[in-house]
Order: structure tokens, then sequence, then C-alpha cells
């Protein structure tokens, strides 16, 4: 069983497959998990905590992974970049800012570099900055994202790069949680998928376990992109980027009423943030993305794996028989 | 060359591919051009304007084509459906309201119930109304729609329709416009593909030029999902519901003080309304959505749709290489 695409090929693994790094989520089991199953498993270094990502990035032990920063905050602790290169990720992942000023200490490092975008300047300023990969992040992902979608986003993305010559690779985001995304992502002219909510709720995920047992409740009607959990934690997110949540008691209290909201951030804010330490989903938000209607248990994230590309495989091999019943392929 | 799916089977025709009705711009000339050549073609009942309507099915002569109406304008006009029914069209598409008080005269008089749908919810109604096709609408869709994403909308309509065992077959919609998007629809689990943006831009669309030259121009980051040319056209839409437009002088001005439109609405909906007659696309707004990206031009509808089908045949066969090397397929 293999789907091989410039995308194995380039990254030396064995399926077009790579874990998001999920802030609080994708520490090293998972991410190592990942990768001992043949896809590409990204510690989050998220928000750049020092001790928590350099300890996440050994807890991986051997495994081959890579990292991801949020862009901006690494903008205010670089030499966080500095240290986890020193343990040679096979990749950097960096999203939510300029990549530029730190593309050359990346590669020079040997990582490859992927930059996540969410909008066409973005991936022109990815492809101006050398990324080997460009993920393009529909708005229907978990988390913080912006407003473009995956299914019109993917193929705008790989036009502009096939016309600058680049050679960059693309990988897809955004609604991807099973064989059929990973088909469909390849269709629509992506190298690979990066699956974020679907990983999020496996075995191996930090993620607490109230917050997955409500992903796995969810339909993909029951979430929101919204700013009031970055306010409530006091997170200097840019403007243009909310974050994708399950709707709860504190998204539907504040959510349009951001003014008010501020206005009581004290009390607001360690009232979230009692909740989240305490797993209580409706005052605390549950990060995950529309595909958490895709999504309905909790296996090993390996075994997830297996199950994305067997059935992409399938699916794929079903398609081919759509094609004059399949005589266009003898 | 043919994709042969259940959808081509049971509606009798070559090409999984659905011309969207679009309002006053689908009409009879481009919904026979959609037919003629292997498709579905869509006359735009839209709003129920009686003579415009009928005009337009007469228009499309002895090709097979269907009518699509927004439903909650249906209801106010049910008389139309009568009459439209008449003509004897392949079938009714249905949006944005309860398709239930319809449904058995559509059935009765021979025609393929046709539900487009925006949620989960929307999904389980037309279920519920002995619907033949479900068509799953992206916000990422231009025109009228909400917020549900494709990429994972469309197969969370695959699994509800499984569980329920009642055989409905499922088109995506919402940022398709290539051979790339129809064969990702697929691999989704749908068993075709609604365009619209797409088909707008074809030489039998009845768009002013200007607009179909102002999206051929545009990027898919260029466009806004809003509801203030609908406020401006004093129409009656449901609050779920927005469009998405090409973002202009007229949003800059008003998204975000719709209050205050309101309030100057007299004047507004004379300036918006002279605005779209003249073809002025900095006030009236362009209706087209994100697929605007992917789109390069303005060929004849039975051309586009022939270049559609070659597309997707193309990336089907190539992705079929993609595993094992294509030798699983052998």
């Amino acid at each position: 069983m293999a789907i091989a695409t410039r995308l194995t090929e380039r990254l030396g693994i064995q399926h077009p497959v790579i874990c998001a790094p999920m802030a609080l989520a994708t520490g090293g089991a998972l991410a190592a998990a990942v990768s001992h199953a043949g896809g590409l498993g990204l510690v989050a270094g998220a928000y750049c905590d020092r001790e928590w990502t350099l300890g996440q990035v050994r807890a991986a032990g051997n495994a081959r992974v890579g990292a991801g920063f949020i862009t901006w905050a690494l903008a205010k602790a670089p030499d966080l970049l500095t240290d986890v290169l020193k343990h040679q990720p096979a990749a950097v992942f960096l999203s939510f800012g300029d990549p530029q000023p730190f593309a050359d200490e990346i590669k020079d490092a040997g990582a490859a570099l992927i930059c996540q975008v969410q909008s066409r300047g973005d991936a022109e300023a990815a492809i101006a900055a050398g990324a080997d990969v460009i993920v393009a992040q529909g708005a229907e992902a978990g988390g913080h994202g912006e407003v473009r979608a995956t299914m019109s986003f993917v193929p705008e993305v790989r036009d502009l790069i096939e016309r600058h010559e680049t050679g960059t690779l693309l990988c897809a985001a955004g609604g991807i949680a099973d064989g059929r995304g990973l088909a469909a992502a390849l269709a629509l002219g992506a190298d690979g998928v990066v699956m974020g909510s679907r990983f999020w709720a496996s075995a191996e995920s930090l993620a607490h376990d109230n917050m997955i047992a409500a992903g796995i409740a969810a339909t993909g009607d029951d979430t929101i992109r919204s700013s009031v959990m970055d306010i409530a934690r006091r997170l200097d997110w840019p403007g243009r980027f909310t974050a994708r949540v399950l709707r709860n008691g504190f998204t539907d209290q504040w959510h349009g009423r951001e003014a008010d909201l501020i206005a009581d951030a004290d009390a607001q804010a360690a009232r979230w943030r009692d909740a989240w330490a305490a797993g209580d989903t409706d005052v605390a938000n549950t990060f995950v993305g529309e595909a958490a209607g895709l999504i309905h248990d909790k296996p090993p994230a390996g075994e997830l794996l297996q199950r994305v590309v067997a059935e992409a495989e399938s699916v794929i091999a079903a398609n081919a028989r759509l094609i004059d019943g399949g005589r266009s392929l003898n």
C-alpha cells in the first residue's frame, strides 16, 4: 500500500500525509506516531513556549519529525528556532506571518521549509521566501485560519506555483479527515495533505479527553470562526486570523460582543483558562474544524494513517473505473 | 470521452455536470447549450419573475433542460411551478427554503427533484422530502449560500445519505470550475457537480459583459460574503443566507454598516439598480465565487463542458498511476 507523490519523494516519507503542528495537541508522541507510520509528524512549537517545545521535541525520540511555529510568535522568540534546529528536524512548518526572516536558517540547517498560507498573497510571499512546500489552508480547518476555502484555493495556488516555475510542492489543508479528502486533494493538484482535526482525535493527542469527546459528538454544522477565545486568552493575533472551534456557551455569550468581552477581560480570561484546565467544554473552546462531522473515533494515529491511505487508494481506483468503464486505463 | 456515474444514469445525461440556475445569468440559451453538450442545464426561475422565466424556458427550445427556483420566492408564487412543469422539465432544482410543499407536484410531473442544501439539517430535510438528488453547496460558491465549505460538507452529506439508505444521489457545488474540481468532487463521494461561476463566464451567459470581465480579472481572494446587495435590492432573504460577490466600492462602503445602509435605503437602492443596468461593477456587485481565481476566459458553454470533463478524466487517470506505480489497477 502506497501513494507515491513528489511530496513523499522530496520529504523521504512513505505516505503523502503530514500531521499538523497543533498547539498543545501535537506533542512528541503524536508526531512520532505519524512519522513511524510513514507520514510526517510536526511537533507544535506554536506560541513558542521554550520548555514545552524542546521537551516535546525530545519526547519524539528517534522518530524523524519536524516542528511547527506560529510565525508572529516565533518572531518574538527566534532563539527557539535555533535550538530546535540543533535536533535536526526533517522540516520546519511556519504559518501566520512572514516566513522570510527564518527561511535561510531553516534551509541552511537542512530542514525542509513548509509554509502554510491562507491567501493568494501569502502564497506569493512563500514562493519568494523559497518554501519547499506550501500548504494551502482552507477556512474549514480547525483552529486559526482565514477565509479562503480548500476546494478552489488549492488549484489556484497550484496554478500560481506553476507560473513561477519554482518546483515548489503543495499540500492541501482544511476539511480533510479521511481517504476521500486525501484523494480529492491529489485531484485538486496537491502533492499531499496536512491533517489536523483528524489526528487531534487520536490516542496520542495531548488534547483533553472531554474536548476530543465533544469533537467526536459534533457535526460539521457545530463549528464557528471567532476571535473570542483569543481575546479571553489575551493572545496578540493579527486581526485577519480567527479560530474555528465548536460553538459553546462561551461563543454564544460573546461572539459578536467582542467589545463587551474586552471590557470584562480579567474575569473572563480567568474563567476561560480555568475551564480549559478542567476540560469544561461549555466555557473553554474545543479547537476542531468542520471535518468534525467525519470524525467518529479516537484510534492510534498510526492506525489512522493506514486507514486514510487505504481508503484513498480505494477511492482513486474506483474513480478510475468511471472513465469509459475503466477502458482508458488499459 | 465519458465519466459514467449514478447521476448520468439517473438523469439520462452524458456527463455528471449540471449548470446552476443563476438568477439573470442562466437563461434558455445557456441551459440549452449545457444540455446539448451532454450535461444538464437549469433555467433560473430564481425570484420567480413569471414572464422572464417562462420566456427563458421557451427559449431553451427542444433542449432537455430543467428549471431552478429560490424556494422561499416560489412559496409566494407557486403557480409558476405548475406552469413550468407543463413544459416537462427534466428536473426542478430548489434551494433556500423547505422543499417539502413542492415535492409531490414535481415528482408527479415526472421531473427529478434536486434539492440544494447548505447545512446538514437542510440535507436531512431534503432526504425527508424525497429528493432524487441533493446538492451540497459550499460557502465558496458565488451568489447566495451559507457557511459550510465543500471539502468536508460533501463527504458528511454522503455519509448521512448512506445511513438513511434512500439511494439519494449527491452533487457537490462551490469552488468547482475545472476538471480538477470535478475529479475531486467524485473522490469526496459526489455523483456529479453543479457549476455556477464557471458557466456564468461563458458565451451564452446573460450576465453583463463588464461583470464577466471583472470576474475573469479577479482572483479568489477578491470575493466577500455579504448582505448589502440584498438590502440594496430590497430582497427578503432569510438572515442565514448571504451572497458571495466581488468586493467593490459598494461593499467597502456598506459591509459591516448594514443599519446605516437601511437608513439610506431609498437612495442606495436606486443607485445600485442603476449601476446594475449600466454594468457599473464598482457599485453593483458581480456575483461570482472563489472559483474566480480559476476562471480566465469566456468560452461557449458546450466547449467549456467538454474541457472540464476531459481534464477530469486526465486527472483521474494520473492519480490512478500514483497507486503502487499503477500496478494495483492492472
